[in-house]
């Protein structure tokens, strides 16, 4: 059983089996939280992840088939927390995924320095001063624009939260590749691993993914492009994958 | 007429109509040259271009036939140098192109700071202590390893170079990426264009293509990726065309 609030639907998570509250007025994921979660390094069978800006779940839940590790998600709009915490209940993950009502800033101090594994984090593109901000209801503006934290926030918080060789990865937009970078460099992320990922081929990039080492040493791969749609407008084949699974 | 040396041959830019004095043992010009002359800005009815390490002076011969430009060519190495002199002057460009026989870090008090529309640069791609270096002789060493200059000097050197809003563009390899961006911005190079070229579909990038713009603002593009092979291990079409020009 499950309770759904208001305009809220319970959706599929069609690879993973599993299910999601989402709902149009407060929080959808998009497909980068997939595509993310997709490009990320896992630890398999132990260790502790952590997920930043965690929204109504989706990238604990996405990770939680494929690895063993404990997932902590954290999300500071309580809404979405509310989301997240009833759709991993309703999944029957509460053992492997725990929400954290809180602001990223402070996950240091409260969960410890050092620690993780790896840091996931999906953050808010857009900076808190754009004019579509206006046009948008507060959870959204929340989760898409910088308002309770830049990205200079999420670099340096998931670098602290992160071991000594632990990994970072996230998603964002090609315009703020270089910021990420330096930031990363300057919070001692060093951005090992790059994809980006193409509406189409012959389009310009619209989302990037990065993985980075804490203390890892320089040197970037720079991994195969990701078209999303071929020709026909329909997803290719590797996104297909990541939504639906590999059917047989 | 032209005098050739030693091994030197003459080999034909097909599509330019020009040639070109190449050398097994000295320097022959690589795709990445071709790949930086078609990415990069270049302007057409007039402006000052300089090309630093010019080698035997493909980007300047490349360009000369797309702009009325004027084109400087900076060469350390003066077997370099008088190679493409030499190649200037049998494709009748000595009106056009002036090669230089010098060190890119001079080239702002040689030629003038804050002067140049475009700065174009194929630089040594390797650290000057990698191993390889001892299996080469010292015209290759030179052109490959940072020896007589560092991926810091051609950056700080083209800053100087150009004047306000004035473009910069480089290849190199992802590797260095993080290191020339950093350059970039810590000289005021803003970069603003960027293409990653993959020797063909599913491998990893093996180059890329940089643009950026003294005092620009930030926000980059990423174009679409560049797969010099096909499944057949033929050039594609785009590559086939800059090497080959448009067959009718």
């Amino acid at each position: 059983m499950i309770e759904l609030l208001e305009d809220e639907r319970l959706d599929y998570l069609l690879a993973e089996e599993l299910q999601i509250i989402q709902s149009p007025s407060v929080f959808a994921f998009s497909l980068d939280a997939v595509l993310l979660s997709h490009f990320t390094y896992l630890p398999i069978q132990k260790g502790q992840i952590v997920d930043l800006c965690s929204g109504n779940g989706v990238i604990p839940l996405l990770l939680s088939k494929r690895t063993k590790a404990e997932i902590m998600g954290v999300e500071i709009q309580e809404r979405l927390y509310d989301m997240a915490k009833r759709s991993i209940s309703f999944n029957q993950l509460d053992s492997k995924i725990k929400m954290i009502h809180g602001d990223l800033k402070e996950m240091p101090t409260l969960l410890g320095s050092n620690q993780f594994d790896l840091v996931t984090c999906n953050p808010p593109y857009f900076p808190s001063k754009s004019p579509d901000i206006l046009n948008e209801n507060e959870h959204f503006a929340i989760a898409r624009h910088e308002i309770h934290c830049t990205l200079e926030d999420v670099v340096k918080s998931s670098s602290q939260l992160l071991k000594q060789g632990g990994k970072a990865s996230f998603v964002h937009r090609p315009e703020r590749l270089m910021d990420l970078f330096m930031y990363m460099r300057n919070y001692r992320l060093e951005p090992k691993r790059l994809r980006f990922v193409y509406p189409k081929e012959g389009k310009e990039a619209n989302t990037i993914l990065v993985e980075g080492i804490k203390d890892g040493r320089p040197g970037l791969k720079v991994h195969s492009p990701l078209f999303v749609y071929n020709q026909q407008n329909e997803y290719n084949e590797e996104v297909r994958a990541m939504l639906y699974g590999n059917e047989k």
